[in-house]
């Protein structure tokens, strides 16, 4: 069977994948980390309902789709937590060579419109990528700090770490999120969840 | 912290909670339960790659904001197991209480918005809910169905049970996916994944 209709259905069974790639946030509510799939789910939903924070208009649908597979290289690359600096050395070549092989899942028109949404993702030109990369650093900061830091407190990472690295990209999308970003990082340095 | 940005961001850090909901179907590479955000996660994709297969031209957005919540309720009211007689008598009073409480955690606006698109997908009376539905039906049984059916098996499931419940709904969303459920039935009939 590799009519179109099967292609996509074995894509959409290759994702099943996300569901066990940990990341380092926690969930909230339980004692593990959260997967691909769920913090997939979570940009997805906070798309829609924080589009009128985007900085630009956005096509909302599109930003939905970006981040839906955004971390859909990981299935082969693995996920990079990204304060280690060694691990992202090669990290952009170990993905573009996941992106080959995962998108080819695809019949050639979707295999084209959703390689094309993870290029836009990272090279974050246009108003729907600088809003989805917004929301993807954004997530993990919020879960991290309502968790009480404990990812934060594991790996000792600093406030200015964190606000290098997110602040920029976050407001690139959305000062709105930006000044959460910043509130988030002055309460968790306050309260000793980053070290300052 | 009551302004309307404040709501939103408590409505998604409430919707953490579908992390930890979990479902009968299994995740295809890890020996557990999948949960409401990755089941959501799933939906929203094939939502965006199968849409193509719709009955009726979809506007695919409104599917997936649709997809994205259709599960929110269980956070207060539980998942129902689809066989389960019992469960299922008073499961609507007790997902409409749900509702009442989750949503209003939302800016009026959305509330209204998410409420309505909470309420069509249970109706069934718009194509983009036929199609919601479609793949709300056909995804528990693709996964069960690759995975070797352990959970129809572990809940001794008719073939007649499966048909019943879930032909109807799919065809009325998407002939193709019906197509693919009833070979699904079938393989999983000879196999003895379900029972005769």
């Amino acid at each position: 069977m590799q009519d179109k209709f099967s292609q996509q259905i074995n894509f959409i069974l290759e994702l099943d994948k996300m569901k066990n790639l940990y990341r380092q946030t926690l969930v909230l509510h339980e004692d593990r980390q959260e997967n691909d799939a769920e913090h997939s789910f979570h940009l997805a939903i906070m798309a829609c309902l924080l589009a009128e924070y985007a900085n630009e208009l956005v096509n909302i649908l599109h930003v939905v789709k970006m981040v839906l597979i955004h971390d859909v290289v990981e299935i082969d690359a693995g996920d990079t937590y990204c304060y280690d600096t060694q691990g992202n050395l090669n990290k952009a070549e170990r993905e573009q060579k996941a992106a080959d092989r995962i998108f080819a899942l695809l019949p050639e028109e979707q295999e084209q419109e959703y390689r094309n949404l993870w290029n836009e993702f990272e090279e974050r030109k246009t108003p729907e990528s600088r809003f989805a990369n917004a929301l993807d650093r954004i997530h993990p900061m919020l879960l991290n700090y309502t968790k009480g830091g404990i990812s934060w407190k594991t790996h000792q990472i600093h406030a200015e770490q964190v606000r290098e690295r997110n602040f920029p990209v976050v407001a690139e999308g959305s000062e709105r999120l930006a000044e959460l970003a910043e509130e988030i990082i002055q309460k968790a340095t306050d309260s000793g969840m980053l070290l300052n």
